[in-house]
C-alpha cells in the first residue's frame, strides 16, 4: 500500500495546472504553482527559489570555532553564525565553502570535510544548505562582498553550546552545525 | 569602539532609501527594501515576510519522537520532519503547537516545555520558529488541512540521529530540534 505522502507527490507531480515565475530579485525567484487538489479544491503554492548556500564550521588547531557576527536586515538584529555564502552560478559547493571562508573570515581551510546539508524552509523554500567541517586553517584573505560588516568571533565548543541553549545563537545553519560538530567530537573520543 | 556589525545596523536604519512590498501572498509577503551603501552604492534587499511557526519535538512515554513524513513541493522531495506548523493571525506560539500536534499526529501534550527558537534563513527571509518539547502525549485528532497527506514515523533517539548523520533526515528544523531534545536528555543523566 503506497504511503499517504507517496500518493501526494504522485497526485501533485500529475496535478500541476499552472506554475508562474511571479518576481525575479537579483537573489531569489517567487514562482506560485497551482495544483489541483482532490474534489473541485485548487491548492496555491508560493514558493521561494533560492541558488543554495554552503555553512561552514571552521576550527582552528587550538580547537576554536569561528564564527561572524552581522546585522541582518531580515530579523532586524545582529545575529552570530556560522560564515556562509550563497552559490554562485555552476559554482562547486566545496569552492563556494572556500571562497566564503576566505571573504568572512580571512581564513582558507587545508582540510575541507563535507558533512551533507539540509533545507533551510522546505515549506516553501527549495533552499539547500551544504555544510562543511573547515580545519587545518591558514590565512588567506579575499576581498568580500563590500556590503558586510562582518565582527569575527572566536568560540571553545562549550561556549558556542552555551550560547545555543541560553537563546543567544538564534540561527538554524548554526545551531545545525554546531550540534553535528559536537556529535563528531564525541563519537571520536 | 562599534564593531562592524553594529555600524552597519545603524547606518542601515538610517539609510533605507525604500521599502516596497512586490507582491502579497496567502503565506508570504516579498519586500524589497533599498539602501544606501558606503559611497555611491545603493544595496537592494529581497525580503520573504513569514508570519513565523512553531515545530514540536513530541516524545512519547515509551521515549519514541513521533515525526511526519510529507510531500515537500518546494524540495520535491518527500521529506521526514518534526511536526511543525504556521502561526494564524494573534494565535499564541504555545497554542499553535498545540493545535498542529493534534492536526498532525493526533496527540496533545499534558506536558509542553518551550526551548527557544531560531531564525530558518536570516539572510532573506524574517522566519522565526518556536520550538517546543511536547511530552505526556494523550489521543486528541483535529482535523488537519485537507491539503496535507501526512504519513507518521516513530523513531528512537538514536534512530533519528542515525537518519541525521546518514542524510536521510535533511530538514533544518528537524535537526535542530533532535539535538537539542539530544542534549536535555543528556544533561539530565
Amino acid at each position: 500500500m503506497e504511503s499517504q505522502s507517496k500518493r501526494q507527490q504522485i497526485h501533485e507531480e500529475n496535478s500541476l495546472i499552472s506554475s508562474k515565475t511571479i518576481y525575479k530579485g537579483s537573489l531569489i525567484t517567487v514562482r506560485n504553482d497551482k495544483v489541483k487538489g482532490l474534489g473541485d479544491a485548487i491548492h496555491d503554492y508560493d514558493i521561494i527559489e533560492h541558488p543554495g548556500a554552503v555553512v561552514m564550521v571552521p576550527v582552528d588547531s587550538n580547537g576554536y570555532l569561528h564564527l561572524v557576527k552581522q546585522y541582518r536586515r531580515a530579523s532586524k538584529k545582529i545575529l552570530l553564525e556560522l560564515p556562509a555564502g550563497t552559490l554562485e552560478k555552476n559554482e562547486e559547493p566545496i569552492y563556494c565553502a572556500q571562497r566564503e571562508l576566505q571573504e568572512e573570515i580571512g581564513f582558507k581551510a587545508k582540510k575541507i570535510t563535507p558533512l551533507g546539508g539540509f533545507y533551510t524552509a522546505p515549506g516553501f523554500c527549495d533552499e539547500y544548505l551544504y555544510l562543511f567541517l573547515a580545519e587545518e586553517l591558514e590565512e588567506s584573505s579575499l576581498d568580500g562582498d563590500d556590503s558586510e560588516m562582518i565582527d569575527c568571533v572566536t568560540l571553545t565548543l562549550n561556549e558556542a553550546l552555551n550560547l545555543i541553549e541560553e537563546g543567544e545563537i538564534v540561527d538554524a545553519k548554526t545551531i545545525c552545525g554546531i550540534y553535528r560538530y559536537l556529535r563528531i567530537k564525541d563519537t571520536c573520543k
